[in-house]
Protein backbone atom coordinates (compact mmCIF):
# COMPACT_ATOMS: atom_id res chain seq x y z
CA UNK A 1 0.00 0.00 0.00
CA UNK A 2 1.03 3.96 -0.62
CA UNK A 3 0.03 6.23 2.12
CA UNK A 4 0.59 9.65 0.87
CA UNK A 5 0.18 12.45 3.62
CA UNK A 6 -0.05 16.27 3.44
CA UNK A 7 1.28 17.94 6.32
CA UNK A 8 2.81 21.16 7.70
CA UNK A 9 5.11 19.16 9.89
CA UNK A 10 6.74 16.18 8.07
CA UNK A 11 9.68 16.02 10.75
CA UNK A 12 6.57 14.89 12.99
CA UNK A 13 6.45 11.55 11.10
CA UNK A 14 9.52 9.37 12.98
CA UNK A 15 6.53 7.15 14.73
CA UNK A 16 5.61 5.17 11.96
CA UNK A 17 8.92 5.05 10.57
CA UNK A 18 10.19 3.48 13.98
CA UNK A 19 10.11 -0.46 15.43
CA UNK A 20 7.60 -2.83 13.38
CA UNK A 21 6.30 -0.05 10.78
CA UNK A 22 9.46 1.24 10.02
CA UNK A 23 11.27 -2.19 9.43
CA UNK A 24 7.32 -2.44 6.96
CA UNK A 25 8.52 0.26 5.29
CA UNK A 26 12.14 -1.05 4.87
CA UNK A 27 11.08 -4.13 3.42
CA UNK A 28 8.94 -2.27 1.22
CA UNK A 29 5.60 -3.87 2.61
CA UNK A 30 3.95 -0.25 2.72
CA UNK A 31 5.43 3.13 0.82
CA UNK A 32 4.96 6.54 2.99
CA UNK A 33 4.97 9.68 0.56
CA UNK A 34 5.05 13.02 3.17
CA UNK A 35 4.19 16.35 1.21
CA UNK A 36 5.26 19.37 2.86
CA UNK A 37 1.77 21.79 1.45
CA UNK A 38 4.04 24.75 2.57
CA UNK A 39 5.70 23.89 -0.72
CA UNK A 40 2.86 25.09 -2.97
CA UNK A 41 1.79 28.40 -1.37
CA UNK A 42 2.50 31.06 -3.45
CA UNK A 43 2.44 33.38 -0.99
CA UNK A 44 5.12 35.86 0.90
CA UNK A 45 7.12 33.80 3.01
CA UNK A 46 5.02 30.34 1.78
CA UNK A 47 2.44 30.77 4.02
CA UNK A 48 -0.77 29.03 4.04
CA UNK A 49 -3.17 30.43 6.24
CA UNK A 50 -4.92 34.19 6.59
CA UNK A 51 -7.70 35.82 8.77
CA UNK A 52 -11.46 34.08 8.52
CA UNK A 53 -14.07 35.86 6.52
CA UNK A 54 -16.65 36.81 8.94
CA UNK A 55 -13.93 38.45 11.34
CA UNK A 56 -12.47 36.37 14.40
CA UNK A 57 -9.42 35.29 16.36
CA UNK A 58 -7.37 32.84 14.66
CA UNK A 59 -6.18 32.00 11.66
CA UNK A 60 -7.50 29.52 8.96
CA UNK A 61 -5.63 27.09 6.52
CA UNK A 62 -5.90 27.87 2.71
CA UNK A 63 -7.80 25.81 0.73
CA UNK A 64 -5.19 26.46 -2.41
CA UNK A 65 -1.84 25.20 -1.15
CA UNK A 66 -3.99 21.82 0.13
CA UNK A 67 -5.78 21.43 -3.51
CA UNK A 68 -2.16 22.17 -4.92
CA UNK A 69 -0.76 19.28 -2.98
CA UNK A 70 -3.53 17.18 -3.68
CA UNK A 71 -2.69 17.81 -7.84
CA UNK A 72 0.81 16.86 -7.42
CA UNK A 73 -0.05 13.37 -6.41
CA UNK A 74 0.40 10.83 -9.53
CA UNK A 75 -2.61 9.04 -7.74
CA UNK A 76 -4.45 9.86 -4.43
CA UNK A 77 -6.40 6.88 -3.24
CA UNK A 78 -9.07 7.41 -0.82
CA UNK A 79 -8.33 11.20 0.47
CA UNK A 80 -9.07 10.91 4.20
CA UNK A 81 -9.32 13.94 6.40
CA UNK A 82 -9.59 14.37 10.32
CA UNK A 83 -12.47 16.22 11.56
CA UNK A 84 -14.45 16.17 14.67
CA UNK A 85 -17.83 16.07 12.78
CA UNK A 86 -16.50 12.54 11.10
CA UNK A 87 -17.45 9.36 11.80
CA UNK A 88 -15.60 8.08 14.73
CA UNK A 89 -12.32 5.81 13.54
CA UNK A 90 -12.55 1.86 14.48
CA UNK A 91 -10.91 -0.88 13.38
CA UNK A 92 -13.62 -1.96 11.45
CA UNK A 93 -12.38 1.02 9.44
CA UNK A 94 -8.66 0.04 9.64
CA UNK A 95 -9.75 -3.11 8.40
CA UNK A 96 -11.32 -1.83 5.15
CA UNK A 97 -8.77 0.40 4.34
CA UNK A 98 -5.80 -2.43 5.00
CA UNK A 99 -7.68 -3.70 1.98
CA UNK A 100 -6.89 -0.06 -0.35
CA UNK A 101 -4.12 0.21 -2.92
CA UNK A 102 -3.13 3.59 -1.31
CA UNK A 103 -4.94 6.38 0.82
CA UNK A 104 -3.91 10.23 0.89
CA UNK A 105 -4.21 11.78 4.45
CA UNK A 106 -4.19 15.51 5.15
CA UNK A 107 -3.26 16.91 8.12
CA UNK A 108 -4.63 20.22 9.41
CA UNK A 109 -3.27 22.13 12.15
CA UNK A 110 -4.94 23.77 15.31
CA UNK A 111 -6.26 27.09 12.90
CA UNK A 112 -8.71 24.71 11.36
CA UNK A 113 -9.49 24.50 7.53
CA UNK A 114 -11.15 26.60 5.18
CA UNK A 115 -14.42 24.55 4.89
CA UNK A 116 -14.41 24.28 0.98
CA UNK A 117 -11.84 21.72 1.51
CA UNK A 118 -14.30 19.27 2.25
CA UNK A 119 -15.42 18.99 -1.23
CA UNK A 120 -12.25 17.79 -2.02
CA UNK A 121 -12.03 14.49 0.36
CA UNK A 122 -13.75 11.47 0.64
CA UNK A 123 -14.11 10.68 4.23
CA UNK A 124 -14.27 12.89 7.30
CA UNK A 125 -12.72 10.85 10.38
CA UNK A 126 -12.61 11.63 14.28
CA UNK A 127 -10.37 10.02 16.46
CA UNK A 128 -12.61 10.77 19.61
CA UNK A 129 -14.33 13.10 21.42
CA UNK A 130 -10.81 14.83 22.59
CA UNK A 131 -9.22 18.07 20.27
CA UNK A 132 -5.31 17.91 19.19
CA UNK A 133 -3.55 20.83 18.15
CA UNK A 134 -3.04 19.34 14.87
CA UNK A 135 -3.90 16.14 12.76
CA UNK A 136 -0.84 14.99 12.76
CA UNK A 137 -0.76 12.12 15.65
CA UNK A 138 -4.61 10.62 15.15
CA UNK A 139 -3.55 10.13 10.84
CA UNK A 140 -0.40 8.82 12.28
CA UNK A 141 -2.58 6.41 14.90
CA UNK A 142 -5.07 5.56 11.92
CA UNK A 143 -2.45 4.96 9.09
CA UNK A 144 -0.41 2.51 12.33
CA UNK A 145 -4.26 0.79 13.30
CA UNK A 146 -4.30 0.33 9.23
CA UNK A 147 -0.75 -0.88 8.48
CA UNK A 148 -0.39 -3.56 11.20
CA UNK A 149 -3.08 -5.62 9.43
CA UNK A 150 -1.56 -6.17 6.23
CA UNK A 151 0.46 -9.04 5.62
CA UNK A 152 4.03 -9.34 6.82
CA UNK A 153 4.07 -6.40 9.04
CA UNK A 154 3.64 -8.16 12.55
CA UNK A 155 5.20 -11.36 11.14
CA UNK A 156 3.35 -15.00 11.85
CA UNK A 157 3.65 -15.50 14.90
CA UNK A 158 1.46 -12.51 15.98
CA UNK A 159 -1.00 -12.53 13.36
CA UNK A 160 -2.34 -16.03 13.90
CA UNK A 161 -2.56 -15.18 17.50
CA UNK A 162 -4.65 -12.12 16.86
CA UNK A 163 -6.58 -14.17 14.84
CA UNK A 164 -8.16 -16.06 17.00
CA UNK A 165 -9.46 -12.91 19.00
CA UNK A 166 -10.34 -10.29 15.98
CA UNK A 167 -13.68 -12.02 17.52
CA UNK A 168 -15.32 -9.09 19.21
CA UNK A 169 -14.32 -9.49 23.23
CA UNK A 170 -11.37 -7.69 25.49
CA UNK A 171 -8.26 -9.78 25.33
CA UNK A 172 -8.02 -11.93 28.43
CA UNK A 173 -4.71 -11.08 31.13
CA UNK A 174 -1.48 -12.30 30.38
CA UNK A 175 1.21 -13.05 32.03
CA UNK A 176 5.10 -13.76 31.98
CA UNK A 177 8.27 -14.73 34.43
CA UNK A 178 8.75 -14.29 37.24
CA UNK A 179 6.14 -16.20 38.72
CA UNK A 180 5.46 -14.65 42.01
CA UNK A 181 6.42 -10.25 42.12
CA UNK A 182 6.47 -8.25 45.07
CA UNK A 183 3.50 -11.22 46.55
CA UNK A 184 1.82 -10.80 43.02
CA UNK A 185 1.08 -14.40 41.50
CA UNK A 186 0.35 -15.87 38.35
CA UNK A 187 -3.32 -18.07 38.40
CA UNK A 188 -2.18 -21.44 38.94
CA UNK A 189 -3.87 -22.69 35.92
CA UNK A 190 -1.97 -20.72 33.94
CA UNK A 191 1.40 -23.15 34.70
CA UNK A 192 -0.98 -26.27 35.49
CA UNK A 193 -0.25 -27.51 31.87
CA UNK A 194 -4.08 -28.16 31.10
CA UNK A 195 -4.19 -26.88 27.75
CA UNK A 196 -8.42 -27.27 27.19
CA UNK A 197 -8.44 -25.56 31.20
CA UNK A 198 -6.42 -22.86 30.39
CA UNK A 199 -8.13 -21.77 27.13
CA UNK A 200 -11.42 -22.24 28.87
CA UNK A 201 -9.81 -19.65 31.56
CA UNK A 202 -8.65 -17.66 28.63
CA UNK A 203 -12.29 -17.43 27.29
CA UNK A 204 -14.22 -16.92 30.59
CA UNK A 205 -11.62 -13.58 31.46
CA UNK A 206 -11.85 -12.34 28.03
CA UNK A 207 -15.62 -12.89 28.59
CA UNK A 208 -15.35 -11.11 31.86
CA UNK A 209 -12.93 -8.27 31.41
CA UNK A 210 -15.77 -7.78 28.14
CA UNK A 211 -18.79 -8.06 30.53
CA UNK A 212 -17.18 -5.47 33.09
CA UNK A 213 -15.56 -2.77 30.92
CA UNK A 214 -17.37 -2.72 27.56
CA UNK A 215 -20.31 -4.91 28.02
CA UNK A 216 -21.12 -3.00 24.24
CA UNK A 217 -19.02 -5.39 22.72
CA UNK A 218 -21.56 -8.28 24.53
CA UNK A 219 -25.04 -6.97 23.17
CA UNK A 220 -24.49 -7.69 19.40
CA UNK A 221 -22.52 -11.03 19.88
CA UNK A 222 -23.82 -14.43 18.60
CA UNK A 223 -22.65 -16.37 21.43
CA UNK A 224 -21.76 -20.00 21.55
CA UNK A 225 -23.32 -22.30 24.22
CA UNK A 226 -19.51 -22.43 25.94
CA UNK A 227 -19.92 -18.50 26.26
CA UNK A 228 -23.60 -18.48 27.08
CA UNK A 229 -23.22 -20.68 30.38
CA UNK A 230 -19.18 -18.79 31.15
CA UNK A 231 -21.31 -15.63 31.13
CA UNK A 232 -23.59 -16.87 33.61
CA UNK A 233 -20.86 -18.19 35.92
CA UNK A 234 -19.39 -14.71 35.54
CA UNK A 235 -22.74 -12.68 36.46
CA UNK A 236 -22.77 -14.89 39.78
CA UNK A 237 -19.21 -14.67 40.19
CA UNK A 238 -19.50 -10.72 39.85
CA UNK A 239 -22.72 -10.58 42.03
CA UNK A 240 -21.43 -12.49 44.67
CA UNK A 241 -17.82 -9.95 44.92
CA UNK B 1 3.45 20.30 34.64
CA UNK B 2 6.03 17.57 34.67
CA UNK B 3 5.42 14.40 32.06
CA UNK B 4 7.02 11.05 32.69
CA UNK B 5 6.45 8.45 29.87
CA UNK B 6 8.11 4.99 30.12
CA UNK B 7 8.47 3.79 26.89
CA UNK B 8 11.11 0.96 24.88
CA UNK B 9 11.14 4.17 21.79
CA UNK B 10 12.24 7.13 22.97
CA UNK B 11 12.65 7.96 19.63
CA UNK B 12 8.97 8.51 18.75
CA UNK B 13 8.43 11.23 20.73
CA UNK B 14 9.09 14.05 17.76
CA UNK B 15 5.55 14.92 17.44
CA UNK B 16 4.84 16.89 20.82
CA UNK B 17 8.75 18.42 20.96
CA UNK B 18 7.69 19.89 17.76
CA UNK B 19 5.57 22.91 16.30
CA UNK B 20 3.26 24.68 19.45
CA UNK B 21 4.36 21.88 22.21
CA UNK B 22 7.56 22.17 21.13
CA UNK B 23 7.67 26.21 21.39
CA UNK B 24 5.92 25.05 25.04
CA UNK B 25 9.01 22.99 25.97
CA UNK B 26 11.34 25.83 25.17
CA UNK B 27 9.84 28.37 27.49
CA UNK B 28 9.30 25.91 30.05
CA UNK B 29 5.89 26.08 30.05
CA UNK B 30 5.69 22.38 30.63
CA UNK B 31 8.45 19.19 30.90
CA UNK B 32 9.16 16.36 29.33
CA UNK B 33 10.74 13.44 30.93
CA UNK B 34 11.14 10.37 28.71
CA UNK B 35 12.76 7.31 30.17
CA UNK B 36 13.89 3.86 28.41
CA UNK B 37 12.65 1.36 30.14
CA UNK B 38 14.42 -1.28 28.89
CA UNK B 39 17.68 0.25 30.33
CA UNK B 40 16.26 -1.39 33.52
CA UNK B 41 15.93 -4.93 32.28
CA UNK B 42 18.41 -7.37 34.00
CA UNK B 43 19.03 -9.78 31.62
CA UNK B 44 20.76 -10.72 28.78
CA UNK B 45 20.72 -8.11 25.76
CA UNK B 46 18.73 -6.19 27.81
CA UNK B 47 14.94 -7.94 26.74
CA UNK B 48 12.13 -6.76 27.92
CA UNK B 49 9.30 -9.57 26.90
CA UNK B 50 9.24 -13.14 27.62
CA UNK B 51 6.70 -16.01 26.91
CA UNK B 52 3.76 -16.31 27.85
CA UNK B 53 2.43 -18.20 31.05
CA UNK B 54 -0.29 -21.17 29.83
CA UNK B 55 1.88 -20.94 26.25
CA UNK B 56 0.03 -19.33 22.89
CA UNK B 57 1.85 -17.46 20.20
CA UNK B 58 3.86 -14.25 20.90
CA UNK B 59 5.81 -12.34 23.77
CA UNK B 60 4.29 -10.31 27.00
CA UNK B 61 6.09 -7.65 28.26
CA UNK B 62 7.64 -7.97 31.52
CA UNK B 63 7.00 -6.29 34.32
CA UNK B 64 10.22 -5.80 36.46
CA UNK B 65 11.63 -3.57 34.26
CA UNK B 66 8.27 -1.13 34.16
CA UNK B 67 8.33 -0.92 37.51
CA UNK B 68 12.33 -0.39 38.54
CA UNK B 69 11.52 2.67 35.46
CA UNK B 70 8.89 3.76 37.91
CA UNK B 71 10.62 3.83 41.20
CA UNK B 72 13.44 5.20 39.86
CA UNK B 73 11.44 8.41 39.12
CA UNK B 74 11.92 11.11 41.89
CA UNK B 75 7.97 11.54 41.74
CA UNK B 76 5.33 10.51 39.80
CA UNK B 77 1.55 12.38 40.13
CA UNK B 78 -1.35 10.46 38.59
CA UNK B 79 0.41 6.79 36.34
CA UNK B 80 -1.62 6.31 33.32
CA UNK B 81 -1.66 2.97 31.07
CA UNK B 82 -3.26 2.58 27.54
CA UNK B 83 -5.68 -0.15 27.68
CA UNK B 84 -8.22 -1.75 25.76
CA UNK B 85 -10.40 -2.18 28.84
CA UNK B 86 -9.79 1.49 30.33
CA UNK B 87 -12.32 4.48 30.25
CA UNK B 88 -12.33 5.64 26.52
CA UNK B 89 -10.47 9.28 26.69
CA UNK B 90 -12.23 12.38 26.16
CA UNK B 91 -11.92 16.08 26.17
CA UNK B 92 -13.28 16.52 29.85
CA UNK B 93 -10.57 13.84 30.94
CA UNK B 94 -7.76 16.20 29.52
CA UNK B 95 -9.01 19.28 31.13
CA UNK B 96 -8.72 17.61 34.70
CA UNK B 97 -5.09 16.35 33.92
CA UNK B 98 -4.35 20.01 32.57
CA UNK B 99 -4.87 20.91 36.19
CA UNK B 100 -2.22 18.32 37.31
CA UNK B 101 1.41 19.08 38.46
CA UNK B 102 2.65 15.51 36.81
CA UNK B 103 1.69 12.80 35.13
CA UNK B 104 2.99 9.64 34.08
CA UNK B 105 2.47 7.49 31.13
CA UNK B 106 3.47 3.46 30.64
CA UNK B 107 3.62 2.93 26.99
CA UNK B 108 3.53 -0.83 25.94
CA UNK B 109 4.08 -2.34 22.61
CA UNK B 110 2.03 -4.96 20.71
CA UNK B 111 2.59 -8.04 22.61
CA UNK B 112 0.83 -6.35 25.36
CA UNK B 113 1.68 -6.27 29.24
CA UNK B 114 1.46 -8.65 32.58
CA UNK B 115 -1.25 -8.57 34.15
CA UNK B 116 0.02 -7.29 37.15
CA UNK B 117 1.25 -3.80 35.63
CA UNK B 118 -2.30 -2.78 36.78
CA UNK B 119 -1.38 -3.10 39.98
CA UNK B 120 1.20 0.49 39.65
CA UNK B 121 -1.31 2.08 37.75
CA UNK B 122 -3.98 4.94 38.86
CA UNK B 123 -5.58 4.87 35.70
CA UNK B 124 -6.41 2.54 32.54
CA UNK B 125 -7.11 4.85 29.76
CA UNK B 126 -8.48 3.72 26.13
CA UNK B 127 -8.03 6.22 23.16
CA UNK B 128 -11.01 4.46 20.89
CA UNK B 129 -12.08 1.35 19.59
CA UNK B 130 -9.25 0.10 17.18
CA UNK B 131 -5.38 -1.34 17.62
CA UNK B 132 -2.37 -0.21 17.36
CA UNK B 133 1.25 -1.41 17.40
CA UNK B 134 2.10 0.30 20.42
CA UNK B 135 1.19 2.67 23.37
CA UNK B 136 3.17 5.98 22.06
CA UNK B 137 1.05 7.15 19.83
CA UNK B 138 -1.94 7.23 22.25
CA UNK B 139 -0.18 8.93 24.63
CA UNK B 140 1.16 11.62 22.80
CA UNK B 141 -2.16 11.76 21.61
CA UNK B 142 -3.22 12.49 25.25
CA UNK B 143 -0.30 14.51 26.32
CA UNK B 144 -0.97 16.90 23.56
CA UNK B 145 -4.70 17.21 24.18
CA UNK B 146 -3.91 18.01 27.65
CA UNK B 147 -0.80 20.35 27.71
CA UNK B 148 -2.57 22.64 24.94
CA UNK B 149 -5.14 23.45 27.36
CA UNK B 150 -2.25 24.73 29.87
CA UNK B 151 -1.99 28.34 30.08
CA UNK B 152 0.16 30.33 27.15
CA UNK B 153 0.51 26.94 24.76
CA UNK B 154 -1.67 28.44 22.21
CA UNK B 155 -1.39 31.44 22.45
CA UNK B 156 -3.87 34.23 24.06
CA UNK B 157 -5.60 35.14 20.63
CA UNK B 158 -6.22 31.41 20.01
CA UNK B 159 -6.99 30.49 23.66
CA UNK B 160 -10.27 33.34 23.44
CA UNK B 161 -11.67 31.31 20.47
CA UNK B 162 -11.66 28.15 21.92
CA UNK B 163 -13.18 29.45 25.38
CA UNK B 164 -15.96 30.27 23.81
CA UNK B 165 -16.77 27.12 21.83
CA UNK B 166 -15.81 24.86 24.74
CA UNK B 167 -19.60 24.79 24.89
CA UNK B 168 -20.11 21.45 23.68
CA UNK B 169 -21.21 22.23 19.99
CA UNK B 170 -19.09 21.45 16.65
CA UNK B 171 -17.44 24.11 15.37
CA UNK B 172 -18.90 26.76 12.53
CA UNK B 173 -17.73 26.45 9.39
CA UNK B 174 -14.63 29.00 9.05
CA UNK B 175 -13.26 30.39 5.06
CA UNK B 176 -10.66 32.32 3.96
CA UNK B 177 -9.11 34.19 1.05
CA UNK B 178 -9.87 33.54 -1.74
CA UNK B 179 -13.56 34.55 -1.63
CA UNK B 180 -14.50 31.99 -4.77
CA UNK B 181 -11.59 28.76 -5.60
CA UNK B 182 -13.28 26.63 -8.52
CA UNK B 183 -16.69 27.66 -8.58
CA UNK B 184 -17.24 27.42 -4.72
CA UNK B 185 -17.93 30.85 -3.09
CA UNK B 186 -18.11 32.16 0.60
CA UNK B 187 -21.23 32.33 2.50
CA UNK B 188 -22.52 35.75 1.64
CA UNK B 189 -23.29 36.40 5.06
CA UNK B 190 -19.52 36.44 6.23
CA UNK B 191 -18.51 39.43 3.79
CA UNK B 192 -21.55 41.68 4.76
CA UNK B 193 -19.89 43.37 7.52
CA UNK B 194 -23.35 42.96 9.77
CA UNK B 195 -21.50 41.62 13.13
CA UNK B 196 -24.55 40.52 14.78
CA UNK B 197 -25.91 38.69 12.03
CA UNK B 198 -22.49 36.91 11.17
CA UNK B 199 -22.55 35.43 15.27
CA UNK B 200 -26.10 34.17 14.67
CA UNK B 201 -25.57 32.74 11.49
CA UNK B 202 -22.30 30.81 12.94
CA UNK B 203 -23.93 29.61 16.20
CA UNK B 204 -26.51 28.23 13.82
CA UNK B 205 -24.22 26.52 11.70
CA UNK B 206 -22.22 24.72 14.86
CA UNK B 207 -25.58 23.82 15.93
CA UNK B 208 -26.71 22.75 12.31
CA UNK B 209 -23.23 20.94 12.81
CA UNK B 210 -23.70 19.10 15.71
CA UNK B 211 -27.37 18.49 14.86
CA UNK B 212 -26.58 16.75 11.52
CA UNK B 213 -23.05 14.84 12.95
CA UNK B 214 -23.48 14.55 16.43
CA UNK B 215 -27.06 14.70 17.85
CA UNK B 216 -25.36 12.67 21.16
CA UNK B 217 -24.42 16.48 22.09
CA UNK B 218 -27.30 18.18 21.93
CA UNK B 219 -29.06 15.59 23.81
CA UNK B 220 -28.01 16.89 27.39
CA UNK B 221 -27.46 20.31 26.17
CA UNK B 222 -29.41 23.44 28.44
CA UNK B 223 -30.64 25.44 25.34
CA UNK B 224 -30.92 29.24 25.20
CA UNK B 225 -33.85 30.41 23.17
CA UNK B 226 -32.47 31.91 20.98
CA UNK B 227 -30.53 28.11 20.16
CA UNK B 228 -33.95 26.46 20.65
CA UNK B 229 -35.36 29.10 17.65
CA UNK B 230 -32.17 28.15 15.61
CA UNK B 231 -32.56 24.46 15.99
CA UNK B 232 -35.99 24.64 15.34
CA UNK B 233 -35.35 26.37 11.80
CA UNK B 234 -32.71 23.38 11.18
CA UNK B 235 -34.96 20.94 11.43
CA UNK B 236 -37.59 22.15 9.22
CA UNK B 237 -34.59 23.26 6.77
CA UNK B 238 -32.97 20.05 6.63
CA UNK B 239 -36.69 17.90 6.59
CA UNK B 240 -37.05 19.80 3.22
CA UNK B 241 -33.69 19.42 1.81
Amino acid sequence: MRINVLTLFPEMFTPIQTSILGRGLEDKKWELNIVNFREFSERKHHSVDDTPYGGGAGMVLQLMPIKAALDSLPSKGKVIITAPQGKTFNQQMAQEWAQEEELTFICGHFEGFDQRVYDYVDEAVSIGDYVLTGGELPTMSMIDATIRLMPGILGNDFSSVEESFSHGLLEYPQYTRPAEFEGKKVPEILTSGNHQKIAEWRLKEALRATYLHRPDLLAGRDMTKQEQKLLEEIKDEEQTN
